[in-house]
């Protein structure tokens, strides 16, 4: 509970006032800190909010940013860390000491690993141990069979996959921690840009499946680090 | 070629001109005889039609046939064979004599089992040894993995599946033979009545799946009778 | 692990190997007893499968259960509990003793209640402590605003909303445990069949929101029970 | 009814009868300006119309403008406003002296500024007092109830959100006044370009909310002003 | 505000608490009674939700009830009213006196009235004058032109249409005042059980329209009532 | 303009007024006899209808009407035509003296009758001569190749095609005269209610289609009458 | 039938045959000239078929074509004409004498000309006489009742709209002639691309409407063509 | 079973290991080489996976390749045969000495021909003869009617058609060979990127159809190839 600046009063400038309003009480209130989603907002309103985040000091992930907002962002936070295969920013640059139980990403494909590594990152500024397989799809099951001590070892295990998303489901099948899915939009035109692999994951016959948005990286992320977070007791 | 009745000169009755053409053409043409899909027909239509097939003699396959079908067409066609769980009237009711590679049907679960004995049905019917696996879901990977000999033995595997539709994908990476994947209308809300696994099938990440409509048993079981012909030459 | 019958040798009689395939290894990989879902059954198929289950001696749920599936396999397994709201049949009737945390199942309005239900007595029968609060959706904010302590007490929170499905959000920005959104298929037209509430969980503004089949309480309390489970060590 | 050149008699030059037909009667039959969507019409096309819009003197609306529009309509009516966020220029440029009621515009998120914006000026170029809160969607809830006597000051209530699309229905069950909820193209790819936030909206709880199309603020800003109208007598 | 029990202390008893929770603050909050959506409950359920609405005393309508609904309200609630076409039973059974200005339903053909009686007695029991006009389609025009008086009389405007969902439009077109817009599920296949409409409704090239649920009379005769409503002083 | 009541004058009694405006311009107007479509209206309704009909004594179709709207409808008008598979009632049973060109009404297969029989019927009620040709769709293309004779003497051809809807393409490939394409609702499930042979009518690579909504069996025997009409000298 | 080069034998070249095999029967088959759809095809295969059409010398339209394949089609057929707001070249320049009915095409607004201007000249170059008129939407209904002469003297009328698409409902309540709609991608973005406006037409409550694909002006004006042809004899 | 490197013992580099897991076993599990699927991967990722592929020294196919995959690829394996067409590389360049029946590829139209090119080169690379027919759509039947003998001749026909369709169920009625069928996602609005012809294809009213993802040319090919194998024994 020593995050930094957390549930402090603070009180937002203009600039700020006029494009958004900050959830100063997230962490107090939920335990995990506030993210900015990037996308729709322009370079410079993520640098208001940026400065803003600097001024207040509280943890803060800035996700889907592209090149003007990281930009933006770095100028008024310079310490921030950036992973552009992520699309993410994040401050303090270092994630805080891991608690709680192991996550575990897995994406099906190579394609996938944006999505995938935007939660492997968000788990781990959220405050857990989390790692990553890539390139398992069911299309070579021997690929997934072979990881099965790795997958009975996670307390929570987010799935990634696109195309006909159906990794989560046989992971689901293998073992007793609850499995994220998230379908990705990589994929040939029925595919429908990730819809294909939504439906499927929400209809995964293994039970043990829950779904997160198409390419919902830090929904994902974010879910995996509630579930394996440390047990009050 | 020594189908009964195929291709013979045969003129229709008025009671038939009105309702129906039938496509007396179809044996000679392609070499597999004719199906009457029974839905949207009245049984005394199918009672018609299924007295047309008796006078001109040729083997037929009555799909989708509810209880009113098949007791317009048994009273044409008292001999003919009756398969309530596919829904299939067959006559002849016996299958010709089988040539050609084996046709190996697969279900993911018991509720596919309609559909999957209709495929099964058909292949017999248009020539074909062929064989049913049951309820071998990938939520449970042990069921299917225990039947590798059995499936890469067929020439044409048909794969019925409904829910996530996942398993044509598993089984097309195990084996060289070809996959006609049948999704079925079974499962939860999100099934939008085999729409999932139907998208799921279309972007299976093995390569070797091909897909026939929502519950078409009959499509699946014609297209492996077809692939498993025997080659000529 | 003194769990009835789990993983011991037995074989299937004839009647059930040609419609189903029980997955008996399913507890000892997942360490939780298997379902059977019943819709898409017929009586009969139940009923076997039924007699197989009190057979084999292991714990069972049957979900989604009519009037004629309860009926079989109540004549195999007589002193099986069954919940007409839920749907659900479960043998042996009582659910073990509950261990680790605690699960809430929230039900936005009186019509989602069999769907509650439904994921109350799975996660009991799982093995957690579950309580069920009906109808306190976001037309009213202050029902929701007042069961603040126990929203906050319990380990994983499951959601039961149709029409626009918004409680999810609105409870996952209030708490620190994950929770599980179960969209219905109440409501006037637009919400076809329960995709309006889908996607309105899917979409989320609160992280901490991940989504299961519409309807699909059986789902939800099973995935609600793994995220509460006792943690090992 | 002082408004400039309204329903006056006037004749179209050439270059606008071959494209465009001014509902010049607009005014007088309803009350309110006319407005000219710029979205596929060339910025030559939108130059001629505002050519004949300055001939003919009477309060128009350009909306959806892109730079190439308001560069053309900008040479016609030299004074014309342009407010780029919103994507409007209004001519002439400043609003008439308010009457009615109070017409309160809300943004759930930064993202939704451009569609909100666009409603607020359209308000006001209709005549209505109008005023807009940003950022205050359902993820945390204090934004919104910290509102409550700003909202219970307004006679229509414009609520603008992307994603989930939840906060009208809150809004709604908080208040008298009717909400206008108007969908953004903001979010996740299971937001399906707005498809996600229509739908909840269609689908609210709570009575009280009317739908108009994905980011169209300026049919929700002109339905509020219309609400908002003085009330004769 | 001497509306009948409204906002007054009350205790639900046992059998209430179990399936709902009572809106019993709504009428304080927004000054309109509250509603039960009768469909999803069992008759028993609604029975028990009338039986409390007659001990606490304030004014209720219960929507979308079948004649199980009516059957459990009235032995509950014997005098309340009951409207066959509607589907709805109000009680008390007498809307209150009228104020505010009045509510004009327009159906635009006859398979429309259940809906549109639905949006008509809504309006009157929350305190409307409201008139109902029926089957004047665009087809022939002529019917709508000939209501000009009629339509610019009335402070909001509802238009209850299936098909091609075009009245509204229309309608919004000749009239200052503003338009809800009914879509119902009435029409050939293409309609897709009011998708058509409800799409039509939303990109209505005429300002002034907003949009209901598919069939949902109640939420528009709500959102007309609120329109209407008297101007506070 | 010998059509029997059209155009006169004539006043409606009040129970045709609350549910129903008859539009008794319309043959003056368009030059065809107004339809009731039965659909969604109550026998009640029918009965009422049909009952000014007789009153007024012009030509009328009464279109989609069910067992209960028959009886109605002849117990009004008991000399009136019905025709069970088309679902048609027509009043004065005997169609005019047929003008004009000919329509040829061409089904893919005998599930399509009821539609091809409404649109026939309808054509010639409206002054056309029409045939029929029932099952000659594309899975045996002799079939539609030895009528092409009959196809090339047509002023307007109607083609009804459920499933792949391949027909009306092919058709159109053939003739100089317009084709006017009905998708039915008949097919497998991913013919999705009919979905599936609109847009493949509404895709067709040969242009000389145009298509009406699905089932609507009325609407294209109307437009072929339409196309098919005598030319003004 | 003195149509420049029409079903004369003709040889094409290896560069024509390995991509495009013209229908050079056609015109003797249907009366009316090939037209080829660029859109999809390199603008060296537009350029290639150009040279084919030259050589061969038979009249042809080239539909959808953008800078690059007017430029190759240019180059081969140097007196071709091009029409860039309708993006159609057509070869040989002029068109043929008109014979038969009018042509009548009505764009509901400015931005549906480009879809307008193609079926106007599509009816032209196919030897119809075709008039124009433009932003007669239903907003301002006096717009297009002042058009009343001109509608009713046509003998096909195409309707071009976008959005709600109404007008061709409309227009087809006023006239004896059938109108043939033609959806446009026009609108906010729950017009989904021309969806909205598509389902409108098809829904169309006054018959005599028939639907061609989205943006399709050639198809609209091809069939308006052939509705509008001579009558033989 | 020469074929080169397939199943060899072989140890990626550290490069590799971070974005891909190359399934080696496929060839000895499948008999058929790996392909790579390059949307979604960066040019750099498929640079290192073609190194590995030259390292490892198995066949493999590199699909939906853009010009920085192509380069990147070429970079590591200068003597791949690239087909910018068909957007495929192939290492090694040669395809193998062709082995069992012939595939034959069929276009419906020019705009197919990346689609049909690619089915085309794969089939070849997979070991087959393999031979294309372009532009025989249905819109002109004698184009394709002229083609029976090479269709009769194939022991799998991969057909390529946007817009409606239609051509794989003309071709299916007219052979004895299995038809795959690739829809492809070249057409006017209504086509929605490839839905129409998918669902006709899935629709096909002739039996002898399956169906592979939008513009997979890839998955077609394969399939057929596997069809068309070499029978053991």
């Amino acid at each position: 509970m020593a995050e930094p600046g957390a549930g402090e009063p603070w009180e937002p400038g203009e600039a700020l006032r006029d494009i958004a309003e900050l959830d100063h009480d997230r962490f107090a209130r939920r335990g995990y800190p506030e993210a900015v989603y990037c996308e729709g907002k322009t370079a410079e309103q993520a640098g208001v909010i940026a400065a803003a985040v600097g001024e207040r000091g509280a943890r803060t992930l800035f996700t889907r940013a592209d090149a003007g907002h990281v930009e933006a962002i770095l100028a008024a936070l310079p310490d921030a860390a950036h992973d552009a295969t992520a699309r993410l920013v994040a401050w303090p640059p270092d994630p805080p000491e891991p608690t709680g139980g192991t996550v575990l990403v897995v994406a099906a494909g190579t394609s996938d690993l944006p999505v995938a590594r935007e939660a492997l990152l968000v788990a781990r500024h959220l405050g857990r141990t989390a790692d990553l397989v890539v390139d398992v799809g069911i299309a070579g099951l021997h690929r997934i069979l072979s990881r099965l001590d790795q997958l009975r070892a996670a307390r929570a295990i987010v799935v990634v996959a696109g195309m006909d998303g159906a990794l989560p489901g046989v992971v689901a099948g293998l073992v007793a921690a609850p499995v994220i899915a998230v379908p990705t939009s990589v994929g040939y035109g029925a595919a429908f840009e990730g819809l294909a692999p939504l439906l499927t994951m929400l209809n995964s016959c293994a039970p043990g499946v829950a779904v997160v948005n198409i390419d919902n990286g830090y929904g994902a992320g974010h879910m995996a680090a509630q579930i394996a977070a440390p047990v009050p007791g």
